[in-house]
Order: C-alpha cells, then sequence, then structure tokens
C-alpha cells in the first residue's frame, strides 16, 4: 500500500513527520514515499530543517494513500496546474485522499472538497468555504475516502484513524503504544476553543502580519 | 539561544521533529542547528525519509540547547567516544541538555545521568539503570538543567515545557495554540500503564525480536 507525502519548500515539517511516524509503523502494509514536484530537497517552513523528497510526481501516480501536509509554502500552489492535476488524478484511483493542517486548502484547490465537510488549521477554517467545502472545528473529519484534520500535530491522531482503517483497531493500539503517544501537555491551550479569547486574537493577528510581510 | 538536535541514521524522525516544530517558533529566541557526526543526509530508522544535518559536531561545540533524539541508530553511538565527548562538552555550558526517547541512553553513555531521575522510551527504561540513572516512568522529568521524556511523540511535551522555561508560561501556550496541539488520540494505549497487558508482550516481543534481527 503505497503512501505519497507530499513535501514543498515552506511545508510544517511536523505535518508530514506526524503521520508519517504512525504509518510507516510495521505491520501495516505500508510503504512511504516523499513526493515532491522535483525531487530532491525541501525546506521547512523554519529554515532550519531540510527533508528530501525521494520521488517527483511523475513517478508516483497512483498512490493508495495520498497525504498533503500544510504549511505556509503551499499558498504559492494553489494554482499550480500541473500539482492540481497530479492531485485530481491520484484521488481518483486512491483508496484515501487525506490532508493535514492547510494541506486542505491544496485538495480544495483541486475541487475535492467541493460540498464537503471538512477541515483545517482554525486560522484557515474559513478559507475552506472559498473552495465549496463546509468547514468544521473538528480535530479529524472523515467523509468516505477524504480525511482532513486540523493543525499541526492533528496528522498524528489523524494517522491513528487511518491505520485503525488499514488493518484494523487493535494494530493501530499497538502503533500508538510503540510511539507512547500518551499526550500530556502542559497546558490545555491547543484550540481556539480552549485558549483565552486574546490569546487567539493575539496569534490570529501575528499569523496575519507575518502572511502580509512574506506576500510578494 | 542555540539548539543542537542531534540527527544519525537510524534516527526515530519524530523525536527529533516534534521538539524543533514547537522550538522553532517565534517569538522563542533559538536558532535550531541540527547536527551529525558528520554533516549531511541521515536516514530515519523506517529507511522512507531522509533528515538533513547541516551542521557537523565541531561546527556547534557550544549549543546553549542540546537535543538527543532516539532510535534504533543511536545503539551503535553508545561507545562513540568522539560524540560522546561532544556531548560531555556542550553539557558542560549548556543551559539545557535533553532528550527524547532513548536518547536518553546516549546522555547515560556519557555519564550525564548518573544518579539522576531520569526517563526514557517505556521499552528501554530498564537500560537507564546500566548507566547509574534511577528510570522513572513519568511523560517528563526535569532535574534543574536535564530534561529527559518519555518515547518519539513525547518530545512534543517536553518542547512546551522547555519553551514555557525559556520565555514563560504565555508564550508556550500561544505555540501549543498555533500548533494546535489539543490531542485526541483515537484510543487510550500510548502508555505500557494504560494499555491491555497482551498488548504490551506483544509489543515488547516484537521489539525485542526486531532488535535481534537487527544486531550485526
Amino acid at each position: 500500500m503505497q503512501v505519497a507525502i507530499l513535501l514543498f519548500d515552506g511545508i510544517t515539517a511536523l505535518d508530514a513527520v506526524g503521520p508519517y511516524e504512525v504509518l510507516s509503523k510495521r505491520p501495516l502494509p505500508t510503504e512511504i514515499v516523499f513526493v515532491g514536484k522535483e525531487a530532491g530537497p525541501k525546506k521547512a517552513d523554519s529554515g532550519a530543517l531540510t527533508l528530501m523528497a525521494d520521488a517527483s510526481l511523475s513517478d508516483v501516480p497512483k498512490p493508495d494513500i495520498l497525504l498533503l501536509p500544510g504549511g505556509p509554502g503551499n499558498r504559492g500552489l494553489l494554482a499550480d496546474r500541473e500539482l492540481l492535476d497530479w492531485i485530481r488524478q491520484a484521488h481518483e484511483t486512491s483508496t484515501w485522499t487525506t490532508s493535514v493542517c492547510t494541506g486542505a486548502l491544496l485538495l480544495g484547490a483541486a475541487g475535492i472538497l467541493n460540498g464537503l465537510e471538512a477541515t483545517t488549521h482554525w486560522l484557515s477554517l474559513d478559507q475552506l468555504s472559498t473552495y465549496g467545502a463546509r468547514p468544521v472545528q473538528r480535530r479529524v473529519v472523515e467523509l468516505g475516502k477524504v480525511i482532513t484534520c486540523a493543525g499541526v500535530s492533528a496528522g498524528i491522531d489523524m494517522a491513528l484513524v487511518l491505520a485503525a482503517r488499514i488493518a484494523g483497531d487493535e494494530v493501530a493500539q499497538r502503533i500508538q503504544l510503540a510511539i507512547e503517544y500518551d499526550p500530556q501537555p502542559p497546558f490545555d491551550t491547543g484550540s481556539p476553543l480552549k485558549a483565552p479569547a486574546e490569546m487567539v486574537d493575539r496569534v490570529r493577528q501575528r499569523a496575519a502580519a507575518a502572511l502580509r510581510s512574506s506576500a510578494p
């Protein structure tokens, strides 16, 4: 079962590496391939981490599972015809088509979320509706073979859901134990529904400012 | 504030990328450097992901924060004199010396955990005592400037604790919100204290078999 995880410059690394860590575990019958528009090194959004894409889009035309991570770098890809065509074609034959964080915007731009409930990073929920999706603020949204999830760290939760679909609950539970995923964050501010309103506003303002300053 | 994250062939990628994602976030005054014995590409334990080390040990002699990830590949490093010397020297001047998962074994082999409470992946807790550490099964163990944590995914929790030490609770809380770390695993089997005993035994047996089959 081939799992294609898209890489691009400006990716949020944990969006990709969280699910990878779950989906690469045995006894899942998976083969993970990191794929870029072109094969080669891709720099994460911080500038401090480089991940290698071992394959180009044309090397991986029919993955069983398509996984699209997010990150500020994918805004430049939302009108990339070659990439959107690849996503649409992969989706035609995929068993699952999935996204983490703002990877959902790529699914949206490819026309795959039209009329569907979907989710993304809380800061980008509104943008999902521009693609005809019905944004919902949930951790993981599973609609048939299309699975989207919330921001960054949510990819781990989504991948465990997917592992259970692939190989059953017990295998997914064993993987959770193997990666010791017994989360104990020191705070409880991981969702805009839980963090104080002023904090949510502040993070929203900083994100908007960062987006403006990075605009061409 | 320079954060040196060690990379090596056979690393468990999430051990490094989880904390990286937290510690690279602004407004933390951090600069992350991925460092290897030699600079260059390092293949994660699955064989399917390559991360780049941009620096060699000698390039980063005095990091403010030392972060040692785990993974099966570090067993071959537990007697590596050059690496252990670097760890010891970095620890002399570091503000924090930290490990994720079996990265604690490297700290142990360097003599840094002697007499200290420390933790690691639950499968390797016993091994910690061979280095004079007092193993405890907790998510994050903070003893002055030495911070160790449990397996793989625990690095995210540890990094949030560290972010709070660096810049205060509110900054850490904002980072938690930015990475939407509101974990909702579909199961509750992420700790040997929570998973069924048969599942714990099974994962333990498979890990032992994998270790035997990879032994030289």
